[in-house]
This record gives structure tokens, C-alpha cells and sequence, in this order.
């Protein structure tokens, strides 16, 4: 099944991370795999372009079918490889229980892309936008928004017992959260101020489907500060 | 059941409107719900903030369920009510059709937030950079990514007949794009120049669902003409 899979990815990228998890969590390894480089813009090669319009990493076929969107490849998969592998959204129909816990997953899963964006927002000002255009002022809004929202995970780790972040399992939501914390981390996040997120990440490091992934780009180089002083 | 829950909401804002939408597509009318006014601030109140610490619309309850994410309570609401009213995503085990459209339902779906987020880059620019920072140029090439963005939607919309957005069927990918299609045309876009858009519009505007969930405040005032020439 796995082989009628193809992954175009780039390392370090949450969302390509996010589909890389996925996959080893439902037992797909074997699938194609081609490692490209955004420094070389070949997610902007022909190649890329068609299968995901967008020029954007990552690209995903699975036979026929084409799901290049990180959430809806992740989604895709857990509903259809739902036995197999690591349940990363429980079923609902008959158990509150359960319907609590997908709750909570969802809430955490798409309180993601916010805390992604507001990262990405301080990542990319500097490269985005023109340097005619660029006020410090705007810089410093858009790392004490990130602040105030890294902190918000902060609590949220604080109030679920159990080490992930929808309670004691491993689910959807660490799937597509966990890249984005260790890239915060990677840039220099401070482990003092933001313990619960440390000791996340430190316990995700060990997963076998996180260790199967790390960004091969980030064995090789060291980790940056731009986030030291959040 | 819907005894239940509670909504509160704003008039007129998508994510707001999704979840209104998929509950009246999952016959779960009868829910309490409080319309609440983004221009007082009751967003931020502390009844909303007790229930979203964001200080944001939606904010929802089911029992002692919270799920404030938009896309969140559309996706719990199709899980714990799977077989009640419109299937919003069908079941992909077994069925290689059903995983084709699995697939395209959820491309459409989280390819919506980047249609959300560069509509509200363009609508929030004035409002919330500060005067001193802004710049004619970046508010410009707002609007071209989402004229871009736009385009790719109308390319959609030509690939995949049927008159939904995936397909023959109304499914999730409507319930979460149509409010910021219906917010585009109501901002003035061109139906000239989108013509599959417009199509699109005019087609859900009288689906029950879309129907009996309209924003209050776009029936007691007109239309706008922001984006006239996107």
C-alpha cells in the first residue's frame, strides 16, 4: 500500500514534518520519498508544480489521489488507515469519554496552525518584507504576540496531565504540533522560561516516529538564537 | 441533545458562521445560542473569555465540552453525530471512491484557511497596522496574493462539476469555504471577473442550511465595495 505512496518534502518544514509523523505512525513506512531543497527553490520545480499548484512542500500522491495540504494528508490518512497502526482520533459514537478526548484534540490540533502562524510570522518578517517596509515596531508586536500565545501552550501542558498534549496519549494533536515546538526550541526558545514546552519536546525526541523524521538538515547544523529573548 | 450546547456568535464572521451552518446540516436545531456584537467588544467579555481565553467567536459548549476552534466543532460535530443529518464526510474504509473524495473534501477544507487568511490579511490591514506603518505597496501586494489566491479557487470551482465545491454533493468543504465566499462577494467582489464564484454564491444562498443561518446584520445593511477591483 505504502508503495503506491509519494511524499515530496523539505527538512525542517512543520507541515512536511507533520505527513512524515503520520505515515510512520500508521505503519506506512516504505513509501516514496523525494528530499528537496527550499534554499535551491525546488518546490518551485516543474516536478513540484504538478502535483501541487500551490509550489509548496509538502506534495503528496497516493495513487491517484493528490492531498498536498499538511492537516488534510494527516487526516486523510487516520481515516483511511483508521485500524492500522497508532489511533490518532478515537471513534465518538457511544462513549462521552471518548467524545471529551476528540474534543480536546481537535481544540489542540487547530490551535496549532495559530501558534504555526504566529511563529512563521516572526520568522519570515525579515525575509518577507520589502526592507523599505520594515518597522521595529511591527517586529516587536509580532514576537510579543508569539509570547503571549506560547504561553497559552504553556498552560494548556500545565493543565493536561499525562505528557502529550491531549492527555495521555499520543494523538492527532501531536502529530501536527509537535514539529512546530521543536523548531521554537531549535530557534532558541529559552528552556527556563518555557518549561512545559522543554519537557515536551524533550519527551517527543525519543518517539520512534519523531527520531525516524528529524530534519536530517538539523544533524548537520547548529540551532539558531532569533527566539532567545521571547 | 442540542438542549445541550451553546453557540456564541457574531453576525457575519465565517468562522462564526461554519459552525452554524454544520449545525443545522446535523438537524441539531434547538441549541441555546447568544448573538453577541464584535463592535461593543462582547467578544471579550467575561462570559466569552470563561468559555474561549482567546476572546474569540465562536466560542461553544457542548456539556462540559469545549471546542472553540471553528474548524474544530465543525469536525466533532460530524464525528459524534456521523449518521445524523448530512454526511459532511463520508467513510473512506473500503470504498476507493469515497477515498477519492475523502481526499478532495479535505484538500478543499484546509485549503480554505489560506483562502480565510488572505481574504482577512486584505479586510484587516487598515484596522490593525498602525497608522506610521502603513504602506501603500504591502497593502497592494495583499491584494494581489489574494487575487491570486482567488483565481486558483475559480480554477477549482471550473475542475470539479457538480456545483459544490467538492463535487455533486455538499459536504464539510462547504460548510467551511462558503462563509468567506458569501463575506468576498459581500466585500464587492467582481462577479465579472468570478464568475464561478458568483455561481457558487448564488447556488448556496438558498440551501436551508445557508438560509436560516444569514447574518442578521447583512440583511439590515448593504453591501460593501472594498474589493471591487481585486
Amino acid at each position: 500500500m505504502a508503495k503506491d505512496m509519494t511524499l515530496w518534502w523539505g527538512s525542517g518544514s512543520p507541515p512536511c514534518w507533520r505527513v512524515l509523523i503520520a505515515l510512520e505512525e500508521k505503519n506506512l513506512q516504505g513509501y516514496n520519498q523525494k528530499l528537496l531543497s527550499f534554499e535551491k527553490g525546488e518546490h518551485k520545480s516543474k516536478e513540484v508544480m504538478d502535483v501541487n499548484p500551490r509550489g509548496q512542500l509538502p506534495a503528496f500522491k497516493f495513487g491517484d489521489i493528490v492531498i498536498n495540504e499538511s492537516y488534510g494528508a494527516c487526516f486523510f490518512l487516520e481515516s483511511k488507515f483508521k485500524s492500522q497502526g497508532t489511533k490518532l482520533i478515537p471513534d465518538c459514537a457511544g462513549s462521552d469519554n471518548n467524545c471529551a478526548l476528540i474534543a480536546l484534540i481537535m481544540q489542540r490540533v487547530f490551535e496549532g496552525n495559530t501558534l504555526h502562524q504566529k511563529m512563521a510570522d516572526v520568522f519570515m518578517y525579515n525575509r518577507r518584507v520589502p526592507e523599505n517596509e520594515r518597522h521595529e515596531s511591527a517586529f516587536k508586536r509580532l514576537k510579543e504576540t508569539l509570547t503571549t500565545e506560547l504561553q497559552m501552550w504553556e498552560g494548556h501542558l500545565k493543565k493536561t496531565p499525562g505528557g502529550f498534549l491531549a492527555g495521555e496519549n499520543f494523538s492527532m494533536a501531536d502529530v501536527i504540533v509537535f514539529p512546530s515546538v521543536a523548531l521554537l526550541l531549535r530557534m532558541g526558545l529559552s528552556e527556563d522560561k518555557y518549561p512545559k514546552l522543554a519537557e515536551y519536546y524533550k519527551k517527543l525526541q525519543g518517539r520512534p516516529s519523531v527520531k525516524a523524521t528529524w530534519p536530517p538538515t538539523w544533524k548537520e547544523t547548529p540551532g539558531q538564537e532569533l527566539l532567545k529573548d521571547i
